[in-house]
């Protein structure tokens, strides 16, 4: 079985194309800058030469054309024909309160997407596109859609609703959504394998950092809190979005620039956070580079991510009662090293113990790691997230008939799970820097001589 | 030395004159709905018949006349003339940037109070009322402010600033400030007493938790972070008022709504908090009794309410590092033992592990009482708050020239300190509730028979 998985997001479009029976990636890539000036695509088939261009898509509906030319072009591509194609797994930000799990795409889902466009006005709008496109165009294709919103279904009312009028909630829907789904199911069923033990005995608490960013506190393998909330606006320091702020300085700054709602939305999904903060947005990598020549604003940006993330680490501790592990992932989670120590210092007396050599160690995006000293009563693990396998595995279960939103038990939580699509990068990664291999979270119940041959 | 104290809210004025010599309240009292239908005025002067009255009190003005009126009172007042007041204490809602710590009144002042009105809209115009009227009206006086916000001029720059356009802290004072400061002085002084601890050595959390409510974070004495923020807005759960939310809801239903940024902010500040939930304000009272006839939506806000609360402590817990006590303050903080009980249940593994049968027993509102197990790593205070005190010593020092925002020693910090105001309250408490007795914190270093004596 072929399964294509595709996310669409306001101006881009990822796409992965999975080959079920053999395991492996068999093309992935973009297309981003839709709509924009001199939109690109890229695509790395199997075995085939990498395919970079600059492209004509003025929407999502050319930039999946162009995609689906790419992956059957002889040269490029991995497909002879688009029926090839069994199944589609459709992204899509916002569930609402009636879409709770992945489910098959039928007349009456798509209706409902629809009516969570106001949820999503940025995101909404393409992920249906990108499903009326491939509906059409791959008629023969069985399609599914995977909300974000779906893995915190779990969450309390106490958990989920504002201190707003009640009225809100039930006449407009206001209440904590949660954001990252399909991230943290990968996370938190992997944190298990490495833990040795089954998802529903782990408390967790995962920080998804990258450009947008959340945390989440698991219990017994369930979501039961989480930063992002209505929206993806809420919770820790990001990009470009502000996160949590006194709502009162919504209105007020509106007044005094003269702002409509809409205008404001604007500039606090795209120009604040660390953009707002020291001029450099969504990448850390940059803001690093900026405090490594002294930029005191780069400074203060990242202190202040990491103490907006040291608050969320220890308001889920708290409410977990009990912890087994933290774990980092996602772009900064799994890359940025001063990130995850300024996040992590000073948190041993509440049984967080980073091992500050083995942090900088972890710099394997192709491997997990485990960051916390031997002894910690928590252990910290860098995990790096894969969004598209969960996809994948949902629509392949529900082709098959066998999906669950609860027990179902994926391929990556077997012991001895090594992600194909990066295990070669893995390899050349510990031949490079065998440094590296000395903090590679091994699960207690995996076969060590898989281990071993890397 | 006489000494008013005066807190001049949106429709309230609440006095308070304190006999510096003999350290006596002389009087206290306060005018209600100030500007509304039937304006109240209540005033207890020491060794007087209580005075109650519906008076006419149109504006801030002509309340504090009134106040001054029945102070002079052959029969209920405690003053024969109002040369006898010495010196004024005017709680302010916002010192800004430039107003860091309780100063005197001069033109300066007033010029930068009225300056700081939009960061105050509700407030302030009565705060500035207060003190243009006692100028005009005790000509002979002196003249100071406390400001709210004076507390927390500690918190470092990633604490204060949001990650907003950094001109918007630049250029419109956009920044977290934090209130309470007066109540968080007393409870921090007074904290490190029962600790046997300077105040320089204790790390504390403190939760004021009132109609208004917020927490703070205190390391070596001084405030490191808070809840509340740019105005009193933000934070934990509220009678009226809405606390930490998605801003994304601030815009999408004021579009939905068709309300101005000003009505969004009314219904932010005054329809939400544990009203919008439950439709019960902020007396908790009234709620615990609909939770007691089955009220389940009482019930939620109550749960809400706990479990923003356990958050924050866990948050402030995780930034702390070490923490010698928790604290909780005013009237919920003092009286609401079901939510000090939600909010620390489970806390065990974090080193906060509360007697439940001591918090049951922790109801009087005239003496600090110890709430935590005999074994618990971090103490668990109630302390009943004294901002007027405060104010009232504040006041004293300027006069005195001896003033200072840091190292200051109030009368407070003595261990043999017994609010005069409360002991023989606190005397009839414990005769007619022993139990009370039980769960008395006493400071290590007091002498034994002052509270032998009770």
């Amino acid at each position: 079985m072929v399964i294509l998985t595709l996310n669409c997001g306001s101006s881009s479009v990822k796409f992965q194309l999975y080959g079920w029976e053999e395991k492996k990636v068999l093309a992935v890539g973009k297309v981003e800058r839709i709509g924009l000036d001199q939109p690109a695509i890229v695509c790395r088939g199997l075995d085939r030469p990498v395919y970079t261009a600059k492209t004509n898509a003025p929407d999502h509906r050319e930039a999946i054309k162009k995609i689906f030319d790419i992956l059957t072009d002889s040269a490029y591509g991995v497909l002879y024909s688009l029926e090839q194609i069994d199944a589609v797994g459709h992204r899509v930000l916002h569930g609402g309160e009636r879409i709770k799990k992945s489910v098959i795409v039928t007349p009456e889902i798509l209706a409902q997407l629809k009516e969570l466009i106001p949820l999503g006005p940025v995101h909404m709008p393409a992920n249906i596109m990108g499903i009326e496109v491939c509906r059409r165009l791959l008629p023969h294709a069985f399609q599914a859609v995977i909300p974000d919103t779906a893995w915190h279904q779990t969450l309390e009312e106490a958990a989920y609703l504002y201190t707003l009028p009640y009225e809100w909630y039930e006449k407009y829907g206001i209440r904590r959504y949660g954001f990252h789904g399909t991230s943290y199911i990968y996370c938190a069923r992997r944190a298990a394998v490495l833990l040795g033990k089954k998802p529903e005995e782990c408390n967790l608490i995962i920080c998804h950092v990258g450009n947008g960013a959340s945390i989440c506190a698991v219990r017994n393998g369930k979501s039961e809190d989480t930063s992002m909330g209505f929206t993806p606006l809420e919770g820790i320091v990001m990009g470009t979005r502000a996160g949590d702020m006194d709502p009162a300085i919504v209105t007020y700054m509106q007044e005094k620039l003269g702002k409509s709602p809409r205008e404001m939305n604007d500039i606090l999904n795209n120009e604040s956070g660390l953009l707002g903060i020291c001029g450099l947005g969504g990448d850390r990598r940059d803001i690093q580079a900026a405090i490594a020549k002294g930029d005191q604003r780069a400074q203060l940006a990242a202190d202040m991510e990491c103490h907006r993330l040291k608050k969320y680490i220890g308001a889920y501790r708290a409410l977990l009662g009990k912890v087994d592990a933290l774990v980092f992932t996602a772009g900064v989670g799994e890359e940025i090293t001063p990130i995850r120590e300024g996040a992590c210092k000073g948190l041993e007396d509440i049984g967080i113990c980073m091992d500050y050599e083995k942090n900088k160690a972890a710099r394997c995006r192709n491997a997990e790691s485990c960051i916390s000293t031997e002894d910690s009563p928590i252990k910290i693990f860098v995990i790096p997230t894969n969004e598209e396998l969960v996809m994948t595995e949902d629509v392949h279960a529900l082709c098959e008939g066998n999906y669950s939103d609860s027990g179902m038990h994926y391929t990556f939580e077997e012991p001895d799970f090594i992600d194909s699509a990066r295990f070669s990068a893995m390899q050349q990664d510990f031949k490079e820097h065998p440094e590296w291999k000395k903090v590679l979270a091994i699960p207690p119940k995996a076969k060590s001589d898989l281990y071993g041959t890397i």
